[in-house]
């Protein structure tokens, strides 16, 4: 049975938009316009519990899933969706033991869901141009506790990737189409390899560099996530939805690569 | 450096439309209409490799992903999506060690993508009403390596499931919100669940009955996926598209249990 | 050639967000955080002029349309957006001459286009069981100059509405299930009708009920409309959609009815 | 009341997949594989009336839409469905006495609608470069009995329309920025266009010169239609859905316009 602890991230839940992720060690008095919460009165108990605040609000206390954990790294540079992550990594087969190339870095949320997914004998290798980015991400790993299962490297990826023989890649640069011939040399024969860019422009270049380059099965896919509203006598899908995260292309190396 | 063998599956990939996961034991020799592929003569090679077949046409040698493979399983049944089950993986945090709790076993299309994910030191206990849907499954797991991460259980789970501390659970059956009980019992505090209905009033009742069982966090999620077709000069999204999968709910258990 | 009169509403436009639909005659100044625009000056000009504020910002002087009058008149009550009407009025085939039977009135959004597209020989006749709201309706009409293409009933139109041989009808009432025996009194034979209704629910009880009534051609249909930013170079989806606005359901009248 | 003529159309309907458009004179016996229809004894009656084929087989009898009528048209060349017409009719505001410019014909699908819609004081005048499509269009807004409503010329568009002050254009061809200039020109203050183009490319090429040519109000949306199957207990979206049919640009001319 899990128990609270001092350190342990909670997730104190009121509903979707009011919810906040904290430490008792950090925070041991959560101050909201619904009261106050004693959150060091929370270490020693079990996960699932409600608590009241002084004003009489009822709130439950959460252990943070990963998407909990991701969605609050997030918020500091640009946002990658569960969805999408998740279609990656099924698409990728991302699991236990596989070693996986990445660039950019960023803030590290598409490394850690990567690095979760790798654990315990699998490796995340990530490189990107700014060690200011790297230092945030690999803050935001360790307090995710999967920093044994991330190799961080300051550099060019357009000048090649270290690695060799990876499971899979995964590219969510400005240009990814300069990093593609790195990518193939580092990916393992046949490995897949996804690539996140924000527009179409960026996907039709990237498309056309990777047939150049040998890869196959190519093809580029947007998710639209819609909430529906699931109510006795007036189920109706959410008024609001995002319209756009990004488009993401797979395609997955040939071997031997074309004489270049 | 993985290399061919007799009993490897093997994704003979001409296009999107025209692909064919076979193994060399079982098929030595590919007939189709764009002539004869001897695929004997694949044994010992590399994968990514590009062959030819009788009539000149070119063909690439693929490693399966483990959505190639589930594809494959998932047409005997009903159909559970690659970007269905990326977003449940997750949400629901699945990851090697995961302990994971479902039902309907189905084809093992789901049993399946959760024991990729789990291994090699989870489980996934899958129940099933019907003896004959879980052979069918059972001989697929088998196909890809992975029975030993799956507990197969014939069983109605409207009785309940017999594991406790679940890390999460998943329900895939016509009425389930007739096993949120079962699954409140057999789930750990606060773990999360999800639960696939293709329909708005499957999704409607469901959501009830979590909020009376106690679940939190309560969402109801659809994802449209569509491809773009990315060409210099001519990009466009794809004409035609995948209306509807399944509505996916996810909550949490709360804990203590509401005193029933 | 257009001019500008004292009476005439403009559009004065800075970009999608920041648009002004007013009169030289309410509104002689417009005070905005631009700085001030002598709207006043405005009279006797032609749309599509170039002005300068107190500030010196640039705005453009544009004619409404009717799709700019929907949107400012839609604003106090509940939403029907121009791409359910457009698909309303095609299905419906409106045109001039047409005879439109429609309940309720609403802010007379729904109205004022059907309105509009009818002139100058057809009419639209409006049942709403609110005095209040027909009188806001009947408001903005007159603003349109369409009042004499309108005929405003108060009255319940469960109990029937006193047209017959009708083009096509408009439901768009919270229980559209009890008006379908008065809509089919009043349709002529093999004509149309359009019911708007928010939740899955209404859609499945009134498709149900349509079918009893002798509806044939019966479909439900929803439009998502998602905005592309086409800029050179980084064109991408719009990061903000509505997600959903109303299910349209469509049916045709057939003959002689069902003795009933 | 409406009664069927030898030179009628007539929408034989059976579901949504199984519906002929016909004429009593052209086609006195429908052989379909649900049996034999005799439509010549259809003639004198009402539509909407059930009959039966020589199989026992029953069938409804409607009056065709403008909708179906374009549906019919449309099948021969590319298609402009209903709901983009729908919304370029109301943003443009088309109705009766609405002139309207357009290029090119194609079809006659969007010729038609607007044809439809202008009657009976407005003319819809149509370019293209090639006179055969240009005679099959004639043909079928002929068949529509809208001839006297649109004036059919052969000629680039790119060199000048003719018409001066009109209240709305279309362009629906491969390069519309090339007839950017020509439209300005042809429309008066502040009118609306809109632009119908299948790729991203396109839209983005045809917005920068929009803005080039001092159009404002610009916009491109695309519209995603998707049916419910509203069936009671067991209500969801239809599994297929067209995914892509055009982006529609908006805009409107300012005035003067920049010298040039």
């Amino acid at each position: 049975m899990d128990l609270i602890g001092e350190d342990s991230y909670v997730l104190v839940y009121r509903d979707r938009r009011r919810r906040w992720l904290i430490r008792p060690r950090d925070t041991p008095k959560l101050h909201t316009h619904l009261g106050i919460l004693d959150v060091s009165a929370l270490v020693g108990k079990e996960y699932g519990v409600t608590v009241t605040t002084t004003l009489g609000d009822e709130l439950t206390i959460l252990k943070p899933t990963i998407e909990d954990m991701l969605m609050k790294l997030a918020r500091k540079t640009q946002v990658i969706y569960p969805k999408d992550l998740g279609l990656i990594s099924v698409k990728l087969g991302i699991h236990s033991g596989s070693k996986v190339v990445e660039t950019g870095t960023g803030s590290g949320a598409t490394t850690a869901l990567m690095a979760y997914l790798v654990q315990p004998t699998g490796m995340v290798y990530t490189y990107d141009l700014n060690p200011e980015f790297q230092a945030v991400a690999k803050k935001n790993i360790e307090k995710l506790g999967l920093s044994q299962f991330v190799t961080f490297k300051v550099g060019d990826a357009k000048l090649g990737f270290e690695e060799r023989e990876m499971d899979a890649g995964i590219l969510d640069v400005g240009d990814p189409w300069e990093v593609i011939r790195s990518m193939r040399t580092s990916l393992k024969a046949a490995a897949p390899m996804a690539v996140i860019t924000p527009t179409t422009n960026q996907a039709e270049k990237l498309v056309a560099r990777m047939k150049e380059e040998g890869f196959v099965g190519i093809e580029t896919i947007e998710l639209l996530l819609r909430h529906l509203e699931a109510r006795v006598g007036m189920t109706r899908p959410s008024n609001i939805m995002i319209g756009h995260t990004a488009y993401i292309s797979f395609g997955r190396r040939t071997s031997p690569p074309p004489s270049s």
